[in-house]
């Protein structure tokens, strides 16, 4: 088998499960850490993978531009250069290009655009972007799509869902099928369930190893992207891994999880890392408040991580105020930890039958918070 | 016995020995990585002991501005607070109030100034000190000096040592004996050796559990230090314990071991692994330099830490280029990785009888270079 996924419990619409990858094997559902420029920021992959974490991501645009996919290629490939020999996905490149680069230009054959560090000029195709997450060993390939700005009328959105589906089988033509390597599709439409459904049904008429769903987080609300996966979710093949990229919040996570998605990426945990911005099992704080500047707690008492079992709160705070780098370092490496506590929670709510009464409690301890 | 040293080879002028405190015991010659504010910069603690690094140091000014003396007592002193458990040398804070505080006032009693980072109004005194690195928990306090500033003419150099002495006294009256802590007292006197031998002998009259050598490195030169070294180290007690206080580069700390020190700190190593400056036993590279974008290479062969052992100086070359704090964190643990297996060789080297060898060989390898 190219790529195998077992389900092996259900839970309502949430699923527990394996893939199986030339990299190692991921529990779903899984959250990947954001390894934007081959490094999860102030990480090093051994403590990303202390925390249990099994599978990161790595952004083709920032790659292409630096170092470069054929440097990576000539350093043996994303996991020997960042020390990361499990499962990595890459993304296609598309969003960053839309959302990072100056003087795009789309077409229908690709996507020209300067770099928003120098100002130099790249193309993108979806010949292109398979290529470059060949040359850089991706486990999992994303297809080049557009993500739909949001919002969008119906029928830009239909024109550009309907170029994402054109890519999507140029992807599928591209892509060099290797044992163990993925290549997953994404489902476009923005918020209109007929545009969803049309293109659920053009990248299962393709194939694909796995399926995304792509143009959500993108300034819609929860309620709304909520709404979608209501929709599109039981349009997926089910038989493959389902993949909500860039979210979110655990909220959104607990939310996406209970309606059948398998796969979650986000920079919140790292990027809230870096700005003093906790998460633990009751709510979110700002290290950076004065209330913890004698606080001799433990962040968040029932974390294992090194932050939470040597420290106090009142010397990260204390860090971030002198702006030292082991508060970014110390409270990354919390929030990750806490992402995949929560993820291991709620594989283990699923396999139990308890998922539903599991989000609850996470939710009414959130929301109890735990001032001094 | 309050604080045991106990020299168990020599070599020339180099010693080798053991010092027994309340927080373990210590190798000499050692190197003292260098915590400002309570982190070694980039580092956390458990990646400071995995380089071998047996003893830290903190600085009283910066502590005592932020988070404040009393607030670290209150968290358990600095050994708890930062997890470091080994001993930690405080230095008095003299040092920085004249290099880093504005307004500041001298007197026969103290100095008053204002803090660098806020402008509030502060006062330190031999006894206030002694008192906040008692509150910090230090294993060695570092008696309050004036560091003479260089170039200063006689009589600038002698009043400035004399107060320096009369403070000394006072401090070593202020400082309460624990058993396995000690006070340092700190010789001055500039470049002039009738000063130096004065100070070596108000010192030795006071008595302390070790002896620090002041006011070097401070723009002198390498050739005027070693020069005040070989006439100052052997008036000091054989029998306790030499500090060279923000010594040096690999060739500093050479030179001054085998002048009889046995005891260093500097800022070098971390200050210049957030610079992408290596440290290695080819010498010293800056990895921002271009030809390291496709060395594939690792750092230094010869060391063991986790960027020369997993990873290309290429990557290296990448993260510092993309200005990810990846690039400071491992090249600050490969920095004081290399400055420890430094002092490691040093050791062997003394008790085998070859140090001069060992450090023509030393030298040697850095001249060789390592160019691709």
């Amino acid at each position: 088998m190219i790529f195998g996924f077992h389900l092996y419990a259900r839970d309502g619409l949430a699923r527990a499960g394996r893939f199986c990858t030339a990299h190692g094997e991921v529990e779903t559902p899984v959250f990947m850490p954001v390894g934007t420029a081959g490094t999860v920021k102030a990480m090093t992959a051994d403590s990303v993978r202390a925390t249990g974490a099994r599978m990161i991501l790595g952004n083709t645009y920032h790659l292409m531009l630096r170092p470069g996919a054929e440097r990576v290629a000539r350093l043996g490939g994303l996991h020997r250069m960042m020390d990361w020999p499990g499962p990595i996905l890459s993304d296609s490149g598309g969003f960053q290009v839309m959302s990072l680069a100056a003087l795009r230009a789309l077409d229908a054959d690709g996507v020209t655009f300067r770099s928003h560090i120098d100002g130099s000029t790249h193309r993108l195709t979806p010949e292109r972007s398979v290529a470059i997450q060949h040359a850089l060993d991706a486990t999992v390939t994303m297809a080049f799509d557009e993500c739909t700005p949001f919002p969008a009328t119906e029928e830009q959105a239909r024109d550009s869902m309907e170029l994402s589906m054109r890519w999507a089988a140029r992807c599928r033509s591209a892509f060099a099928p290797r044992d163990g390597y993925a290549l997953f599709g994404i489902n476009q439409g923005s918020v209109f369930p007929a545009l969803r459904a049309r293109s659920a049904e053009a990248l299962a008429r393709i194939g694909f190893e796995g399926y995304a769903i792509g143009g959500l987080a993108v300034g819609e609300g929860q309620a709304a992207m909520f709404a979608v996966l209501d929709f599109v979710v039981p349009l997926l093949p089910a038989d493959r891994p389902r993949y909500l990229m860039g979210v979110g919040t655990p909220d959104d996570i607990i939310g996406a999880v209970m309606r059948g998605v398998d796969m979650f990426d986000c920079v919140i945990p790292t990027r809230a890392g870096r700005t003093a911005r906790a998460y633990t099992r009751r709510g979110v704080f700002n290290l950076r408040n004065a209330r913890f500047a004698d606080d001799d707690r433990p962040l968040d008492p029932g974390c294992a991580c090194p932050l939470c079992t040597r420290h106090a709160r009142a010397y990260l705070h204390h860090l971030f105020r002198c702006e030292e780098m082991l508060g970014p370092m110390l409270l990354t490496w919390h929030n990750i930890q806490y992402y995949q506590d929560l993820m291991r929670g709620l594989r283990e709510a699923i396999r139990a039958g308890r998922l539903a009464a599991h989000a609850a409690a996470l939710r009414g301890a959130w929301a109890a918070g735990d001032a001094t």
